[in-house]
């Protein structure tokens, strides 16, 4: 079988699989009834592991392409039973769970992504058929474009226990964070205008203000927050849109702004009428006994807008976030938004509002951090031992780690380097421009387990080594 | 109790009930095990069905604020069993459907949303809960931003044998048709840049362009399309970025370009190297044998974008819809995409993909058109005889009819009358500015069952006649 996969390509392994046997298929080089090879004979074949095969056929058969003997093998559907087929067989095999990691053979810290393994899917599962039950149809029509109010109003009491006081009318849900982001610039930003960002920060969020035409002016970020001198300054001289921060476990540098330094931005706000975005996307995951406070709480001029997403705390496939919206911009954001998708999908809103009020977010969200936890001071642990010369803060929470290189390794080579080696990390050059990016690794351990991020981490460290060597022969 | 429901709300009569019940809970007004007074007093008290009553009563038991005794009544939950009770008392008014159309007491023609009673949520349902045994978590992952592969491939499969030929690689998969366009505006439109649009046409489309700074102009629509003259002659003037078109049963006209006009528009494609935008959003909805062929069948020279939903035909709900994308543009799309929301949400994406794949899909849009059909032939026969020197086109398919009014009588003081009359209806001005909009009005059938089509279209017949009297004394 003419098959070849790429392994440095974005679609798993097993997806290009099943696409390349599905064409085969479809073609008639695979034939009727054709034997498929044994799921090792294939995974040997083209050096993947089994689990790759095994997702690929399980695919095939969901599209009623193949199907299965017992005891004897996988075949070609003919075409007249490809309609009829219903049941499939299940084997051993397929119970075993996708793991893209283990798939692919990287070590992953590139993506700041939760792990699948975690969800909780038989709670969910049994709140989506608990909606789908009370709902009907109802759950599948069209939504108030500023969300599913009961899903508002839960949201409000959750965060009413979280020091943030606000009714349903102030929440306007969200097809997750990036929405919240492209929304706010839609209503707010029109050519030129003037947006302050943190430095560095997360490019997803610079693009989409640039699209919009918006003229980016960076706030240094210093151990403890902004540089407030500095951005004091530029107030006097330019009055932006607003003020993109992640006041809690930033990303890329894992920081979070000083009690002090928050309320020295609430100030700022008042005096120069300054509005503030904020992205709360991991304020729940710290792993220190003090929670962090996000910005918000402490907003008495309805000053911030809060940006709050699920994805990182429980699935990113819900596609549900939040916004708060102070009072004064609710009209423009609501006509962003109905323009953006009309509603965010009122069926994950449903299900989203009987996990809250069935109080098992929270316990999942404790449960997440436990997790987290382990993984954050492993990860604390393994680059102080491997990674030698390399200075970093520790920040006690969310998914990153900040790591400024000892000199004579720059991030470009290090990333390279590390991705033969099999594991994947992010130059500190896809936050910062020219040398100060090739200072900085951000390190994502969230999506690594622990074994994964002991050995990740000692590769890292290896890598560093060489590099410091090919650099004194350089000299 | 201090309740009082706003019957012009867009938001529904349940909804307002629940949120003023749990007000009242959540500030002690009424006291825990406080009995509530029965589902036909309450209705009765606040003049509306007691279908509202049992559905606001339903969501206060999701969320923990009453309890149900059986044979005794409704009571407010002492707070300490709020987080304890699990399990909770259905009775048989609870297994009604919802419906808000019986529940607001008015008949709506105003909207072009399907029927939630059509919904094929048994099938769903098991598609639902077979995606989340056969992914489990992986199924709420991030998704490739374009799109889950098998998803796209199923697509162009699906596309194939409807005239369409395209491969997996030229779909990407959107949350909406909404999106599409908002995706489109943002890869191609900067400020000051020309659009071309069909007058009149859908506003949320022409919303989003101008948001972008975009310069709108419109092309006039005949009976069998656009004015092709009026067209070209723009065309040797103007460069457009692109011309946003609905080539079947558009909206709010109903009409469809014939093939004369869809080869004519093609040729003018290549000549002037103009973009078309193409949504079909209810091309599968014919009523008569021959289907509507989409434009995109007729493109030779990859210069048509084509969006399509699955709003109308399957469910609104699944926020899922799908682009087929020029190959000069993919890049531009793909960012914009990425920048809107990262990416769809891959578990609706999985569902839809298992519903292809079962061939139920196409059984739904046959049960789907015959449903429709019915309430079409209807909408066409009541007009006919309510509607008296009323003219109409019959478009055969879709979910509207455009009705130009007679003399006298101005769609503006027709919708007043109408809504007085618990009938809504959408009046011309909606699309078109100033004395043509009141020469007009749009009735979408799709939502209203066929004996409240009757009734309604009977109705909005005598708003006519009462109008005409009227328009005559004031001469």
């Amino acid at each position: 079988m003419d098959i070849s996969l790429n392994k440095q390509s974005s679609q798993p392994l097993y997806i290009q699989l099943f696409e390349q046997l599905k064409e085969l298929i479809q073609q008639g080089v695979l034939p009727e009834d054709y034997k498929l090879p044994t799921i090792r004979e294939l995974a040997k074949d083209l050096e993947v592991n089994n689990v790759t095969v095994v997702n690929a056929y399980k695919l095939l058969e969901d599209h009623k392409l193949i199907y299965k003997k017992i005891g004897s093998g996988t075949y070609v559907l003919p075409i007249e039973e490809k309609l009829s087929i219903s049941g499939i067989i299940s084997d051993e095999e397929e119970q075993r769970e996708y793991d893209y990691n283990e798939e692919e053979g990287y070590i992953d810290f590139a993506t700041a992504s939760p792990d699948p393994r975690l969800f909780p899917m038989t709670d969910f599962k049994k709140a989506i058929n608990d909606v789908i039950e009370r709902d009907g149809g109802n759950a599948f029509m069209y939504h108030d474009s500023r969300g599913y109010l009961p899903l508002r109003s839960s949201i409000a009491d959750y965060l009413s226990e979280r020091t943030i006081e606000v009714g349903a009318e102030d929440v306007y849900i969200i097809s997750g964070a990036q929405q919240g982001i492209d929304i706010i610039a839609k209503a707010l930003l029109t050519n030129g205008d003037y947006v302050f960002v943190e430095s560095p920060t997360y490019t997803g969020a610079v693009n989409v203000f640039k699209s919009r035409g918006a003229r980016i002016v960076e706030i240094p970020l210093q151990n403890d927050g902004p540089d407030m001198k500095e951005l004091e300054k530029l107030l006097l001289l330019i009055k932006p849109k607003f003020m993109y921060t992640m006041p809690n476990f930033q990303n890329p540098t894992g920081c979070s702004y000083s009690e002090r330094k928050k309320k020295h931005l609430m100030l700022l706000c008042k005096k120069y009428k300054l509005l503030v975005v904020e992205d709360d996307y991991s304020g729940d995951l710290s792993y220190v006994e003090r929670p962090a406070i996000p910005l918000k709480a402490y907003d008495k001029t309805d000053s911030v807008i809060y940006i709050k997403s699920f994805s990182k705390i429980f699935m990113p496939g819900l596609r549900v976030a939040f916004l708060i919206i102070p009072e004064h911009i609710k009209k423009m954001i609501a006509s962003a938004k109905y323009m953006t998708d009309i509603s965010t999908s009122g069926f994950m809103q449903r299900v989203l509002d009987l996990y809250l009020n069935r109080n098992i977010l929270d316990e999942h969200i404790k449960y997440m951090k436990r997790e987290y936890g382990v993984r954050y001071f492993e990860a604390v642990r393994a680059v102080k031992k491997y990674l030698r010369g390399a200075l970093f803060n520790q920040p006690n929470g969310g998914l990153n780690l900040w790591i400024r290189l000892p000199e004579g390794v720059g991030s470009s080579k290090l990333y390279e380097y590390c991705r033969k080696n099999k594991v994947l990390i992010t130059p500190g050059t896809v936050f910062l421009k020219g040398q100060d990016g090739e200072q900085f690794i951000r390190i994502s351990f969230s999506g690594v387990d622990v074994p994964d991020i002991t050995k990740g981490i000692a590769i890292i460290g290896n890598a560093m080594e060489e590099l410091k060597k090919s650099s004194r022969l350089e000299f």
